[in-house]
């Protein structure tokens, strides 16, 4: 069980909110907690026939790069240099309310519709040893003929992406731009079945721990991890999935209708996947439950404990004491065997006890 | 009662979810969990007049069998194969991520309206005695003229519509494939009713233990047994309720008019056995209560035994302490009958005492 | 207090459902548990001027009993007779899937519109005073100039409508066919309330017990009958409203606009039936929360009586103990008056310790 | 705190619904529990310039005075008269289904929209020292020139808008009879907020109270007693907002658009009260959880004194009887002061234990 | 941990309503708590290339200050000089009912669109040191190029916007009065996150005493604070989220389609910060139930303790009360060494049942 100090706990969900209040909208503020060391602007451009990779240095070769022929997805990784980001946004004409979202990860998933481009914010999960469950933003941003993402630190995924560009596997290559920002859009949402499947795992294992009759400080701040960590990917989730779905009512004429049908898909895994979360967090719930249910069995087995022994002793020592009393008149005291018919009596008490207990199953552990 | 191990309790609930992330749309992988020996592939054809059956062997045939007239039904069994099942996809037009998501056994139940199809994808349940609730997918293909079954295992309903279909019992035969996916759909639906009996029944045995005062860890491991099978069920038939409801909605030109009124019944079902399932459900959140309320009943039972008997000797024992003092002037030692008036007094201390327990109904125990 | 076996508490919410998974749609199968010695028909034909009432014997009578003129209203009491209700079914052509309903009486309620036919299936009720709350189905169906009922036994509301006809009041002689049907919902609608009331002082009668701090077996298992014969009322009233309320949008023809008012109000009472069951169902949490609190109250109440005796009993008694050692040079002992000083300190000691939980109000039960 | 006896607690929330089942529509039966003494029907007449007020009589006098020019305002106070107020309903073409529930005092709040006329129906509070909270029904009609009121016992608030009328306050004077519809129906919505303020200050007392420490009968009985009322105001408020936005969505021809804005307020005003119930509510749900947790604080409070006073005095008692045993050999007792040394050894032994006890903090209680 | 006096708990719910009932709408009652020394109007006026400030000191100086040219902004801030505000209203042409609510503090936000004007009424918070979270309404009406706002006092918020204006930072000095609406309205959104980080953080720090095992008074005193202003805080927020989803649905003149991509944006906010709410108000529910849990962690630790010491001296001493038995004939007081077997076997009872104990890790506190 991992014992993370206290004050950490929420803070997952505690995010300060982005810029301080009072700056204009569109004033561009980098609210991540990563600075990379670097920007990485690396930059492809397929067709059928051609592929074409390299990695931009600066506003000027991006807004080149647009001009060539082709599907263009130019990845930014990297976005506490604002100015770059301002000037990338200011390049391709990006509104200026979405730039300062871009650089502002602590956006609600969403999508926006503007004229010339289709935006879509969302939330990439990693798993840190140490810190926990961390959560960045990714920014994709669909044009006429190209994709633009923005991210904080690369999602190991969109590696996989461009491996099957180059390899022209699957229908990538063949397709527009519009099928590009599906396949990142899905694999990324693929992502959260595995989150989700590691909380069923955690669940499963506390509730498996609980039915052992396991108790104490570190389950229960466990279960409120988890508790804490399907809090935090609602929150990722659920907006998402209402996005997709408003995408799918209304026409962007940036998705081809052939493309449609796959966005349809990735709003029906998004939603696939609100559903197993509120599946989780009922699961959660019932932890708590079972936790205080077995505080109370633990306490009624102490309690039976203490009641028997109680039962015993007590009238045993009351008998004793009574042979104890210094009366001068007390005849069976000077009985030959009267000690002896002393003791044979109280043996007598205690089995009746003992068999009393038995019968009504208080000798019997519930936690066992 | 049952005693799964506790690392089994949620598996049915934590699904591995589909293919490995990163691979592309279309990509047809197995998920499910059995392995069948050999796919078989079972075709009937019929017409009024006649009726035919035969197994098929490969593509070629399916392709062939659905070129002769009247109804057909393809039933394959076993999508380990996926092979197979890309090449039947393409050889009667199934959309790329249709074949993917019938090969991928874990969607959630959802009906998808392509132009020359309709596509029902629902649960089917199975209750193996060792291994709890099973669920596998079924999915259904209704096309102009043919419906086509998948499934991992032919549930044994099927078999009944077959029998129907030979011996011309009922409408089948003088109906069109339409009404051929009604009658799979509703005996399908049918068994959640069966399986929602057995729930029924275990919940009302769970609770009428409950009342009778049995508590402890076979029972709550077997109510969370109970609560995490609706669980599951809920998200089979929830789901596709409102996959029905939609389809009732929109017109699918795949469906007569005469038999739409089959289709609003079988939503009709669907919703019946949803409002069924919230009952059950919250019986079964009854029940923790009650567990819960017969701890504190049972606990209050022990403690009233511990205070009665604590209350009764714990004077009584010190009074016989007071006459075991060894002071050299205590006057009642000395009397003759002083024993005797010290043993009548404490007889009705004690009856006092009980007179006082029992007004108060405590010696009265209130799990019984 | 009621006190049934617990096996058939939730016999009510269990219900098998309807025909055996596999038949076709339109096999009429009885589900009833009533088998009625003899099915009973009671024919009825107005018009302003006259009123005639006959028994029917067969199919062929009900058929030429609907070619006269007036409004006819024919009653079937009695469903074992499948092949009687599928011939009647057959002669007045209602449509097989609705013969089905008629004959399978668990279904939900629910108002389905055929061209020629409106159909109400609903819930009436009837408590039995060894078998507690039964209820079976009702199912009304309006034709151009008729109404057709279909009941198991016949409700006792039936002959106050008869009679109201017989005797020419209010207004069911000079309107139509769609009158008479409004009178029989709104007749048996009205007996909900009647339910309702009975439940309240059920659940009012619960809660005085309550908190005059009745607990135990009986009391509990009481409040789970109300809890469960509520959601009983809730799955039969819930739909209804629901049904009534599609009914007041869309517009069937066989109800004219003079008398759809009198449908709106009949959809206002089931609104309100619904509310009060709302409101009663929270009562009855309410219930639950107090019964736990009652038991929690108690329980302090018997720890105190523990607490206070044995606070006051052990000092004493071990200062008795410190007297009764055998130590040879024990000052005290020898004094003339030592026991009388020793009696007179361990009197003091009491009172202070009586004064003080007097002060906490420990000596004060909570409970009375 | 008001002791009720516990048989009253729900009467107000168990209202015997209406007329005896059975009883066609349009029959009049009063089913309010006041019979005023005397019906009283008090007529006001205005116009900018003249305003004029009386007495009718009968209902002839009520069809007369309708017929005059200006804004009439007939107010019928007392509902017992059934014959009178079905005379006046004729006598005002009053639809026989609305004329029923005029006098019928149990109508959940609603707004129904006749072709000449409109009519609201609500409920009226008064706070009874003795009974606790009562409600009536106040039922407003708006017709094209006049505003017709039933009520058992007229609500105070109307005398504040005939002052008001009669001193040409305000703009009631200038305009038509919406507005004085609305001048009503805001006044008495506004009294909710009284209630609602009441109800406030009860909450806020009872928690202050448990953060106190008090628990016990007559507070948990005032706990459910607050819980009852606001579940009586909740079935008040929440359909009158709502009807009241139904209203807002649909035009009636009776209201002016410039009279449209002022109930646009007054639905504003529900709503809002709606939301200051919830609040409300969720506060009540609160003081239960808080009830609980008070008694468990206790109950810890009342076991550590036991368990301090055992700890100490059940090892002192061992040692005592230790030395009054009566071995022949035990060196110790025949020490000069090994009575003296004894003594110190418990005195020792007692202060450690009191110094692990306070360490733990277990001295201290919580509920102070 | 701040302790308030109980009293004081709810005052921030609790808001006596409005204007006393019975007053005619229109009526401006002026409901906050401050009274400010005087009321203070600053106006400002800018357009592009000029910008303009100064104090107004009557209704004819705002009346004029309009008809310059350019957007004008005019902040009243105090209201207690109801005839001023009236007179405000009435020269600017508010309708009567909106200077009412302006006046009278305690309106739920929303927003209002008349012909001429578009309303918005919210809430602005301050954190007191003593008296906690105080809120206030701020009202905003935007006309066709001005905007007007009413506050008792000036959100400091408002100075940041001026100051902008002055320096011409941003694009506020570019455009019209709608996007002024917007920058307000955006800043004082804004805020309400940083008043959920604050909460957050309370959150926080509670849950982490209660995992470091602190139970006791203040902390539910504080628990309960920060479930009320949690609850204060949504009844602001989440009408003001609606109203702008309405806002966003139809379409106001007053704002222009460019700047309503900017409204968008804040209805953006809105429901993160709504979102947020709900975040924390599930974790401020699982404060309670962490805090319960812990009362019997708590108290198993109590109980163990007690039944630990019972179950050793209980025993104990009975066998020292046996061996002060006054019997004659007791062998064993004879021995040489009995009194050390004596001793002996008490310390081997003892050891055995440490052991026990040991086993049964009851030895071992939960709570550390």
């Amino acid at each position: 069980m991992s014992h993370k100090s206290p004050h950490k706990r929420l803070s997952k969900l505690r995010r300060k909110h982005r810029k301080p209040a009072g700056l204009p909208p569109g004033t561009v503020v980098h609210t991540g907690e990563r600075v990379s060391e670097q920007v990485v602007i690396r930059a492809m451009r397929f067709t059928e026939e051609t592929c074409d990779e390299k990695t931009l240095a600066n506003v000027a070769d991006v807004q080149s790069f647009l001009t060539h022929p082709g599907v263009k997805w130019i990845d930014v990784a990297g976005l506490h240099d604002t100015r770059l980001i301002e000037a990338i946004g200011k390049s391709v004409s990006i509104h200026p309310l979405a730039v300062e979202d871009i650089a502002n990860t602590h956006q609600r998933p969403k999508i926006e519709d503007y004229p010339e481009q289709l935006i879509v914010y969302l939330r990439d999960f990693e798993r840190d040893e140490s810190k926990g469950l961390l959560d960045d933003q990714v920014t994709l941003i669909l044009g006429k003929d190209y994709v633009l993402t923005f991210c904080e630190r690369e999602p190991s995924e969109f590696d996989v992406i461009r491996e099957r560009i180059r390899n022209k596997q699957g229908q990538l290559r063949l397709r527009d731009a519009d099928y590009l920002l599906y396949r990142l859009l899905d694999i990324l949402v693929d992502q959260y079945f595995e989150l989700l499947d590691t909380h069923a795992d955690e669940v499963d294992r506390q509730q498996a721990f609980l039915l052992e009759g396991a108790v104490g400080k570190p389950l229960l701040q466990e279960i409120m991890n988890t508790h804490d960590e399907l809090l935090l990917l609602r929150r990722s989730i659920a907006p998402l999935k209402d996005a997709l779905s408003a995408l799918e009512r209304r026409d962007s004429h940036l998705i081809s209708p052939a493309t449609r049908i796959y966005f349809r898909d990735v709003h029906d895994h998004a939603q696939h996947a609100a559903e197993m979360l509120d599946t989780m967090r009922e699961l959660g719930a019932m932890s708590i439950e079972l936790y205080i249910s077995r505080l109370s069995l633990r306490q009624n087995d102490v309690m039976r404990v203490l009641t028997v022994i109680a039962t015993i002793f007590l009238p045993l020592t009351f008998l004793v004491g009574i042979w104890g009393m210094n009366f001068d008149n007390m005849p069976e005291l000077h009985w030959k065997y009267g000690y002896f018919l002393a003791l044979g009596l109280m043996a007598i008490v205690s089995l009746f006890m003992l068999f009393y207990f038995k019968r009504k199953r208080w000798t019997h552990e519930e936690t066992d």
